[in-house]
């Protein structure tokens, strides 16, 4: 069974529709560009330039080039702080040959540079961090407009995951959550479901059997209940199902035993994210802005997409600005320290950087990712290196024996990381490559 | 003919439902604190303390004392970006002699200090500024949370007008707009409707004769097409009305000929919206934070509600922190100038403050409004204060010759500001007499 990797964003899965790619080739990443296009531009927009919440297109590509910086133009939303005023400067010293830096991407014969790879993969913004200073930015896109740029706010998709698996495993750190606990102390509501017997750590680690697909293809799959009782717009007149993630969740029934193999399934998350709300007492968002985004000193408040029952997406609703992304992957490489204050427990870094279980992840079949693991709702490669990752491209990548943070955020038609994992990981690993041999200079 | 004063936020009327009021007293302040109804509370919150976009009860009362803190949560909405870190400090005073400031309520007998005021007005946050330091302070409702305070997000209602105000006036101060210029030269769209013949003056100052009533308790008055118009949220199956505010503007008619009488109706602030992004070539959020917000050095990003077209409501879809609305107050009395840089051009802020037509008010009947007048989406007292008003009780009220800025964001049970003039604006005049004679020791 070979599946797409992080899963798209999944309060708006239902939108999607299915899969937007057709047979023919998708168009270039000048072609989508959504200037090029004129997305919403002028007052009103032309009505075939519309992107609304209303018409569940507003995902699909190249719409979505669009979308990625305006879930909350199309969708309720809940803030997530930053402290104000007290933003911390993020150091450049760039370094023009990081763009030139070549590799080789997989099943390629041909070279390619960072720079090919940045257009290749629809890049919206990325940036190579290297002992904690920017070495490598660049901007297209929604991103690439005054304002915007390393502070344009854009859709971290399942990156969102890995936020909530580092506030799961602070309040481990602290006690304040038993990761041996069974989920159903903690969440009575699921008893009964496929959660009977799991463990926390099942939970953040995805091993929990569940019977549920998000196999976009298939209109029976799980996935759209789901993301029709996550939707944070009203239901359609008629619908009569769960109505918010808590109410889906304990719906769900298992295909198995938890503990077992790693299965990458969404709705984990927001029961991660569901047991770190019981746990600390406060909601997610609040929760992110006091522990994690205020005190790093980000520039911008960040937010998550909302249920109907204003509970946050744990599972991929979070958007936040890429140099406040760059701020949360170098306060992970640094081992949970920014600006000399501790921010994060040393042990909770130590644990995600660890990495999980790789016979349990092998059992997924993810047969680009061989020597990877899966822990905390964070990935862990073959290299030591360890990544937050959501669909069309979105990343925090964490290398930390070449001291490297890599953060994107990209729109790329299709959803899977499979699609761009070719031109993304070898270039990543080219980079480290190059920044180590620097070092060595 | 008598109206409610400043409407209630436009893009939400179609969810109040009409007046929320019934005939008993409506619950005390205390009694209907949010956090004593526990609105919202728990994961997930209980059925019966569910507040959501898909009911249209979200903006009655009691709820609304949770509402006017949440929109975001309810529906789509766009960032006012602030300065990004360059907030600037606002001085604190606190002198505890205002709130023992006694005053006289209107059509009462026995004194009340304004502190009781305070109470009396649903207030959920008030800030009184006397020659730019903050005097008086106090917090309660959704305002009165850790984090939120002075710094948290409340909607403001009709106060958007005056923004909207301020930024026409800003525009035609730079010669980018013409107050004399035809509405319809601007917007052709508007050629054949209640706008034909209409100066930019003349919707500045609500001088338009729209055939429009916005008299909740008819359910056939125009404020319910335009309500649902607007509405950001998916449209009920089976709606082919006009899709947002400039798909339902043209289709106003006139009751009689522009330059007359002022009548306060919120399309007029929706055309000036237009005109503004139409003049400018920017969104209304985009030209508010790079003109205002940010160099203004608000500590946090404000947002529009916006409609289905991702049109920011001009007329009242503003929400933003109680401290940078000070801020805004204060520049204003500052002439355009902050942190010793001119933001707005001192013209701009003298048309503002000189008022509008008296005679042209007169015929509006707003009998406890004698020597009032209304000019640039600003309304204008009879002692030479000026003042930004929205229903329940939000206001900016700039006292010149007291060097006083009052700003106050409330949660009143009644939203016409008819409900809580009698115990404000005597108060307003109390607090500024006092401030006066404070100068004189």
């Amino acid at each position: 069974m070979r599946r797409a990797a992080p899963l798209l964003p999944i309060a708006l899965a239902l939108a999607l529709g299915g899969p937007a790619m057709s047979d023919d080739a998708p168009l270039s990443p000048a072609e989508s560009d959504p200037d090029r296009m004129g997305w919403m531009e002028g007052f009103p927009p032309p009505e075939d330039k519309v992107i609304t919440g209303a018409d569940p297109s507003f995902n699909d590509f190249p719409k979505l080039r669009w979308t990625v910086c305006h879930y909350r133009e199309l969708q309720p939303t809940v803030a997530v702080r930053d402290g104000a005023g007290a933003a911390r400067d993020l150091e450049r010293a760039i370094d023009p040959a990081v763009g030139e830096v070549r590799f080789t991407p997989w099943g390629a014969e041909a070279p390619m540079t960072f720079d090919e790879a940045f257009d290749a993969n629809y890049t919206d913004g990325l940036m190579v961090l290297h002992r904690g200073r920017v070495v490598y930015e660049r901007y297209a896109g929604c991103l690439d407009e005054e304002g915007a740029r390393a502070r344009g706010i854009h859709g971290a998709m399942s990156v969102t995951k890995s936020v909530t698996g580092l506030l799961a495993e602070m309040l481990i750190a602290e006690g304040a959550l038993d990761e041996t606990a069974a989920v159903t102390d903690l969440i009575p509501e699921l008893e009964g479901s496929a959660y009977d017997g799991a463990t926390v750590r099942d939970v953040l680690d995805m091993r929990t059997a569940l019977d549920y697909s998000e196999d976009y293809a298939d209109p029976d799959a799980e996935i759209w209940a789901y993301a029709q009782a996550i939707d944070g717009l009203p239901a359609p007149e008629g619908y009569d199902g769960p109505r918010g993630a808590y109410a889906y969740l304990p719906t769900l029934t298992a295909a198995g035993a938890p503990g077992g193999a790693f299965d990458y399934q969404t709705p984990n998350a927001d029961v991660a994210g569901w047991l770190v709300q019981r746990a600390a007492g406060e909601p997610l968002e609040e929760l992110l802005s006091q522990r994690v985004w205020a005190p790093l000193g980000a520039t911008r408040e960040g937010y998550y997409i909302v249920d109907s029952l204003g509970i946050a997406s744990a599972g991929g609703g979070f958007n936040a600005a890429l140099e406040d992304m760059a701020r949360l992957g170098q306060l992970m490489l640094d081992g949970g320290m920014a600006g000399g204050t501790r921010i994060v427990p040393a042990e909770a870094v130590e644990r995600i950087a660890g990495g999980g279980d790789r016979a349990a992840f092998e059992q997924s079949h993810y047969d680009d990712l061989e020597g990877w693991s899966y822990r905390s709702l964070w990935w862990h490669t073959d290299t030591d290196a360890y990544a937050a990752r959501g669909v069309h491209g979105q990343t925090i990548y964490v290398d930390p024996d070449a001291e490297m943070v890599i953060v994107r955020f990209a729109s790329h038609p299709v959803a899977a990381n499979s699609a761009n994992d070719p031109t993304s990981l070898p270039a990543y690993a080219a980079v480290a490559d190059y920044l180590r041999t620097k070092d060595a200079d």
